[in-house]
């Protein structure tokens, strides 16, 4: 072939906003009208003072035929395939902040503030809708549930259950606990279990982090217990400094839990959180796995559950969705591993590639030897998600990205 | 001179728990006898069971004399003239889980479960008694007070004030806020004031980590909610993979707030949680601050108010208390900043160098020119703390490591 088969580990999809009403249990509609006027009244009024809104909202200007690929069906294969990609792993939320689900049933799943039925019906409005539109074109879209753990681990279960019968081959879960069990805790093994037997794939999302609060304070004006809203100078920068470390941490706490050694079939993904944090988190784990004079204290207790060490399971277990991946993470894939690596669009997302992705991709992997941009551009992906590539080979062989563009000049 | 002058910026001291009920006020002695007996025989409950108190224990056999120096001024003395080393910055918790002080005054000062008056009450005993301690010998001790400034920022500067007064030239603060306002939060700045002021050394010591409530549930018996201990697998591999992330974590939120623009000339230490993240965390702020495609939607808002880049005020500001170096950190010196590090011993815990200090010196730093030797081992710490070396110099001459021992061989 001598194009490539492009797969995004991240895409986004869902419907806008007030289409879930349709998709949730009906005795959550009345409910879904209150809260949803107060959603949208609110994020009016943060448009008109929100820097970082107004920048999303600049950029989405004259795009709206291009954004709505987000819930569109049709439209949504003409985009991915102008920028070459064949296949897709679909996470919620479609156009950043504007077409969540309801009831805090989105990308953050938050648990702090939530109401545990209320969420759950936000999740499931989006499971059933995402069901529907990877149903319509299933050999190039990878859909995931959303399922949170926190409200009872038997009815997490069940929708990893329900996911599986409908055509969805992977979830999102929350990666922040905030005050919930954290995921060493021994009562969330029959969701591990569960998602290893039915090859259900977890995911882990960027977004939240521990500035979210007062983030949230500052840009909408309303601190969470209610009182007048405090200027937390820097909030922004911290939180984009932190935001991937909030991210990887479910890893740390599942490898050091010995998860991975008890379901070693268990697939876990990391999206959009950059990979640049890759080598030194598994560079410090494995050191203080070792034997050395300053860890003598610790005994050994801690570490005789795992018979191999944490970058093993790292490297066996778990893939990092490297959403627009940026040219130095390219060159630093022999340390990160090239067979953890996925690249993604991030569509429609304006952090994301689109509608430059050729070109993004060109200047990302240029002068790599070609097995190389294979396994990161898609053939990873191809083989953690299990895409069919008889199905995809030929439609990668019409709009893929020609091999011979990625070649320099003067190779 | 053929020595180098050797500054521990990490060492431990503090006297028998029981010596303390003498140095708190009156009024809190009876509640410092019924909380003193509990805790002594959860001590002594846990010491059965606990692989990592076993593990401290069988290292202190044989050592009661050494560790003396814990309290002892004289014997201090001796013990680190022994090891070389002529000044030292001195923390609480002198003998590692044996001698806090009372009341959640001690190194890690969570205010998690805290009673404000009763927390204080403990950090001013130990204040007291630090104060005596570094009067005893002024020209070779910096002594830290104990400053949480969550019971109001009004207390805080009032007890930084009476550290001035009382010869001790820094505080040491909690890294971990848990539930009460980050220090971004504008109610800080007169505490960033009053230490910029009066020229007193904020310091953040290794210890705490938001493993810590598992951990401790896990070790003693004993869940925060009183619920039946849960074993959480993995608690202590987590905990010492994040413990350095928890405890740089208060210098991302002053460097982003801006804090170190408004108070040029206040300095931060941040000790004993080794300095391998310190060139990555760097780069990732100064990424973070810098324009590109990916922080496009952020605007520039959240930037403006800071005149350098992260990495800038870092190099200014902060100092690392580099306690036991090893030979990695050494080499990484140009990556890390050779004017930010300041090697230290830990004396007296049994993770630290004592008694093989100068062994563990010349294997840190062999090899590498004179010059770097002497401000990494020393002179970083002389001029950042203002030790006196009219005083110093002719100690080191004496005690001090000679500089021939560090070099190489084949040099």
């Amino acid at each position: 072939m001598d194009r490539y088969l492009v797969i995004s580990s991240d895409g986004h999809a869902g419907p806008r906003p007030e289409v879930y009403r349709d998709y949730l249990d009906p005795q959550f509609r009345e409910e879904f009208d209150i809260q949803h006027k107060a959603r949208m009244a609110m994020l009016e009024a943060a448009g008109e003072r929100l820097e970082m809104r107004a920048e999303s909202q600049k950029w989405a200007e004259g795009k709206d035929s291009g954004l709505s690929g987000a819930w569109d069906s049709e439209r949504r294969n003409e985009i991915i395939d102008a920028d070459g990609v064949a296949g897709e792993v679909l996470f919620v939320d479609g156009l950043t902040e504007q077409n969540s689900p309801p009831f805090g049933g989105d990308l953050a799943l938050m648990p702090m503030g939530a109401n545990p039925e209320l969420q759950w019906a936000g999740c499931r409005s989006h499971n059933r809708w995402m069901s529907e539109f990877v149903g319509l074109e299933p050999a190039r879209r990878f859909g995931l549930a959303l399922v949170t753990p926190f409200w009872g681990v038997d009815v997490a279960v069940a929708e990893v259950e329900w996911a599986k019968a409908n055509g969805l081959g992977g979830i999102l879960m929350p990666h922040m606990w905030m005050d919930q069990d954290p995921y060493h805790h021994p009562k969330y093994e029959p969701l591990w279990a569960a998602c290893e037997d039915l090859g259900i794939i977890i995911h882990f999302h960027s977004g939240a982090a521990a500035t979210q609060d007062y983030f949230g304070a500052a840009l909408f004006g309303a601190a969470p217990d209610g009182s007048p809203p405090v200027e937390m100078p820097g909030a922004l920068g911290i939180y984009v400094t932190e935001v991937a470390w909030w991210l990887s941490r479910p890893l740390v706490f599942m490898i050091w839990a010995g998860i991975f050694e008890r379901y070693p079939k268990l697939k876990v993904a990391v999206t959009e959180g950059t990979s640049i944090w890759v080598p030194e988190l598994l560079e410090l784990m494995d050191h203080r796995f070792g034997e050395h004079h300053f860890s003598a204290k610790l005994g050994t207790g801690y570490r005789k559950h795992l018979k191999m060490k944490p970058s093993e399971y790292f490297r066996r277990n778990v893939r990092i969705g490297s959403s627009c991946m940026p040219r130095r993470e390219a060159e630093l894939r022999h340390e990160i591993g090239i067979g953890n690596m996925m690249w993604g669009t991030d569509y429609p997302h304006p952090e994301g590639t689109w509608p430059i992705t050729r070109k993004m991709m060109v200047e990302t992997f240029h002068g790599i030897p070609e097995a190389e941009i294979e396994a990161m551009i898609g053939g990873n992906a191809a083989e953690f998600y299990g895409f069919d590539l008889a199905k995809l080979n030929p439609l990668a062989e019409r709009i893929g990205p020609e091999c011979a563009w990625f070649r320099d000049e003067t190779a």
